[in-house]
């Protein structure tokens, strides 16, 4: 019933999460009662999405022309005190605090508590680093996952690989409600999560 | 803190309708973690809607190179009743019921009940279509507005444009329960608002 090039945006943009068939819908045709030039920037922006990759060292987003992302560029920033956090949208979270002094390690989201093959190939990438940059051994390594049952299998599963890769593992204390996801709590749960951490 | 396409990405998608700026920040880093074809599909579905822009006679959506949109094009669809709709998304929730005969009329949105020159102007556009096209008088005018206090005000603010435009004016049957949205009533809801329609 729809015009070909409408369908076929629904059909995507119904995949693309937090959008279901509904939303995508709206979305369309809130898009084409936009003048062309608005069209034009947001169809640009989404290309522009392809200038961007991950950083090789940290797993974050860099744009393509750079070597590293702008938390591993910056000298400011502490390489002896690590942040293992599963999705970009933790970082982010945690950034927003403004008071981590350290850098990063995106391990991926996980299947339940689980590591899969992903992520065993960042965690050795971060020994390596490790090896390579510290002596074998960092300051401090955080495991910013949440406080759920999903969060303290992986805490289980991932201490054994970096146990021996730090003076100190710690977790975010727990500030964060139980059960809560990082990337929905406030700058304050964040800032007092990061400052009781044991 | 994020690079510039990212950052520029998020803010825009914050805009639309049904995505905030924590499910703008999600999509962009799900689209980032896509592999470059699929992403520049995604791209391209955005850029294709500006091959649409809206059929003259009802308002809908239809491709640019043809003349009126498919239902307007459709000689089996009846000239002489015109449902009249607020949204886009509602003309495609009562397609999906397949018992409509006739045509539309997409009237846009309003403020609480009261027509803004935008919908004046579409009905004068469908008052001259009738006169033209039927001898001025169609058979039937359905409004089709959800049952709230919002469309009542709706309905007595069209009657008198409406009224001398056909035989009959009706308004979709109590099918639809009062407060809701046609665009979330199911098929079978929205099959008995137009069988029942008085």
């Amino acid at each position: 019933m729809l015009p070909r090039p409408l369908q076929n945006f629904i059909d995507i943009f119904s995949r693309l999460p937090s959008l279901g068939p509904r939303q995508a819908r709206r979305l369309a045709f809130h898009l084409l009662s936009l003048d062309e030039g608005t069209l034009g920037r947001v169809g640009k922006a989404v290309g522009e999405l392809q200038k961007l990759d991950r950083c090789p060292r940290c797993f974050f987003v860099k744009e393509k022309e750079e070597k590293l992302c702008r938390i591993c560029r910056n000298p400011k920033r502490d390489p002896r005190i690590i942040a293992i956090v599963m999705k970009e949208t933790d970082l982010v979270s945690l950034e927003s605090a403004g008071t981590f002094p350290g850098r990063y390690l995106i391990l991926g989201e996980s299947r339940i508590g689980e590591l899969g093959t992903g992520q065993k190939l960042r965690l050795k990438h971060l020994a390596s680093l490790i090896h390579k940059e510290l002596g074998g051994k960092a300051a401090e390594i955080i495991v910013a996952v949440p406080p759920s049952s999903e969060g303290r299998l992986l805490m289980e599963e991932l201490h054994p690989f970096i146990a021996p890769l730090a003076e100190r593992v710690t977790r975010l204390a727990h500030g964060i409600p139980t059960g809560g996801e990082i990337e929905f709590a406030d700058e304050e749960t964040l800032k007092n999560a990061l400052l009781g951490r044991r």
